[in-house]
């Protein structure tokens, strides 16, 4: 156990010094948000604009990955500012000191801008948000983070790279990052969980003995009342779990790989595998040798950003699939993606076609009044089978293509993939596999 | 309402004159029976045995459908006498009476015998049993039967018609008789239900409002337990269900023929349908047209009686159904026969061929333990879903016919269907479905 101790340990040590941001990056970034704060104050100035810019975010903790810095630059408004005056003149503020940029909507709009230091290209998003008094005076949700940047800064000095050690752990795991499409673990949830277990290694231990509603709370404060996988009680609003988007699956991958680094600890846990493609042909053959079939819906992806697409193409997948199994056929697995403007939901069937007779049970024999009933409405010859009245029926779809090609629009799809649904869709078999899904089937396939 | 009691009266009255024994049969049925019991008092005088004959039975009581006297006469030996004793000198008594008969066996060995009047040949059964006191001191199942027929013949008189009416009515519906391979109504349960409802018309309005658990007891002195879907407790053992060998489906079809002929009389119910067979080429047609898949598994028919082998088939039945199931496949309808010395399990498939993978679902990931054995005896790649360790592993059988080719054994069969299955069987599919099925198939379309 000494020696598996002093294994990780040396490790840890080799691999924070090739991930950690070295002192030129370190400059470079400090050298950028420094700029572009003065620039914003400056501007704000001039425009006669009551505003402050703040450094947040993993630049302003140094807790960045190297080679992953993502200037967050918080522009801070009057709490009694109306809504309509902030995204103006946040946005106007913003763009005035942004060479390159682009307008971007989380729940409120702001500008992703590019800016160089010594040819080095350097990404910042430019953020406005109200200063509230506390965390429970929100006028909108990225009011919260200036609470989060002061929390975390006055308690992480010295665990930096514990974070970064975690938090490139997590991404070789394709679990960080709490965007829909991943639903993993946020920086902000990385950096809470160090502050808990006080080191990357500590944090293993604890993870692999992890049970599901797991409850973190730092100031021991919460009244977090959902049910999650992982419950982290957000030390800045007792109502928040920092860890609602952590799906199922990110909270057992961890449990998992924590579990395997500490019985075999290894550098390549800290290594990003290349992502891989399969070409077309490989697909079809390994779709062979499974016996499946594979179905697809696929649709013109609306025009919404990922967070709002992916929880929507998973309600879809889900709707999709109990139609499915509704109708007798058996799904073994099923996922979606959206590629090149497409959104597919993919399904993979043990049984896709079915016999056309079909079993449709009546009521108890013994019941008198449904029983007249049902024999009233069905004129062909019926059985009694385990006492029930039992007529044979015609299928009426009898493989999953014909079933989804008539009923899709029967399923609750979300707003905007069923208003994309309704202008129209393809149902694709195996042979139909759209080319350019290499990556989605390498991962589909890979685990 | 009025108009309809009119025309069940109507009906009644003339098909019981059609049915009931006219007074030609009645004479040569109590002829031959007052014979046969004289040769037996005599030959036991002559022999030394100390044992007196009874008539019982439909013929006793005079509730036979004209045609279908099964003369039953019951050979009395005291007591303390031995059960090989009885044996040995009821079997040498009854032949000796009997010009051609056949040794048969129930619970105990019996004679069954034929004898002319006028060139009629009348088919007479002759029981030993034992004359014990009262039916709580039964050495034999036999040995009730006077006890039943003392019961009913001081209790039936003037109802006769009402009796051979409803054997007929259940002739007619295919669940007269009680023996395992119908597991219909006997014709002492039929006498009693008349005792009880007072007519054949009584008797249906009731039965068409039966709930399962129905429980008539003529006596009120039951303290049967068991479960059954129609509880007719023995006015002379008040531990025994008469209808305790009525099925489920003879119970709701009595019920549902009731509603039938009450709502919309008829003589058609009283006419019994002429068996009909399926040429093999139309069963083939019918089985395409229906798009399932039939697997039936066949076997030299054990030598045993049918109320023997037909319990072990039903329980054969169950047990590979469940098999089927377990593996994945989907059982449409099931039913079991035995024709020209062979026994049959047949099965129609929804689903008879899966794809090569399965998917074997493993310990939740937050179970360290489990995870841990688990991982260590899978080698393959494993991936998480919904919380649980996943490896895809081969099928072992990808179609029925295979599985049930190499793990009919491992199923329950009944101790002589397991024997004989020990010694071959044959799985065939729909191409190769026997000849001489004919029947078989046409009740089973048939409904």
């Amino acid at each position: 156990m000494i020696k598996e101790e002093e294994e990780i340990n040396r490790i840890c040590k080799e691999v924070i010094v090739s991930i950690r941001p070295d002192d030129k990056e370190r400059e470079e970034v400090k050298t950028v948000t420094t700029l572009i704060i003065a620039n914003l104050n400056n501007k704000a100035s001039e425009m006669g604009i009551n505003a402050r810019a703040i450094s947040v975010g993993s630049t302003a903790r140094n807790t960045w990955v190297s080679g992953d810095a993502d200037i967050d630059i918080f522009i801070m408004f009057p709490a009694d500012m109306s809504e309509e005056d902030l995204k103006e003149k946040g946005l106007v503020l913003a763009k005035s000191v942004s060479e390159r940029y682009e307008e971007r909507y989380a729940s409120h709009p702001y500008i992703h801008a590019y800016f160089y230091v010594a040819e080095t290209e350097y990404e910042a998003d430019l953020v406005p948000c109200f200063e509230v008094k506390n965390a429970s005076m929100l006028k909108s949700a990225v009011d919260r983070t200036p609470f989060h940047n002061e929390y975390v800064v006055t308690r992480l000095s010295g665990l930096e790279d514990e974070v970064i050690l975690l938090k490139q752990f997590m991404k070789c795991l394709g679990i960080y990052g709490s965007e829909q499409r991943r639903k993993g673990f946020s920086g902000y949830l990385c950096e809470l969980l160090i502050l808990e277990y006080a080191s990357f290694v500590k944090l293993l231990i604890n993870a692999s003995r992890w049970q599901y509603g797991e409850r973190i709370d730092l100031e021991g404060h919460g009244n977090y009342k959902g049910e999650d996988p992982l419950i982290v009680i957000d030390p800045v609003d007792p109502k928040r779990n920092v860890a609602a988007s952590v799906s199922l699956y990110s909270f057992c991958k961890l449990i998992d790989a924590a579990r395997d680094f500490l019985a075999k600890p290894d550098q390549k846990f800290f290594m990003p595998r290349a992502a891989e493609s399969m070409i077309h042909a490989e697909i079809l053959k390994l779709v062979k040798e499974r016996g499946t079939e594979f179905v697809m819906v696929t649709f013109e992806a609306p025009d919404v950003v990922e967070d709002i697409l992916f929880p929507q193409l998973r309600k879809a997948e889900t709707s999709v699939r109990n139609l499915i199994e509704r109708n007798d056929f058996r799904v073994y697995r099923s996922d979606v993606t959206s590629e090149g403007g497409k959104a597919i939901l993919v399904f993979e069937l043990l049984v896709w076609q079915l016999p056309k007779i079909k079993k449709h049970m009546g009521p108890p024999v013994t019941s008198e009044v449904h029983s007249e009933a049902f024999k009233n409405k069905h004129s062909q010859p019926f059985r009694i089978e385990d006492g029930r009245y039992v007529v044979e029926v015609q299928r009426k779809h009898t493989d999953v293509v014909s079933l989804l090609k008539h009923e899709l629009k029967s399923c609750s799809l979300g707003k905007d993939v069923s208003e994309s649904v309704e202008k129209g869709y393809e149902v694709l078999k195996t042979e139909e596999i759209l080319v350019g899904l290499g990556y989605f089937f390498s991962g589909y396939f890979g685990g």
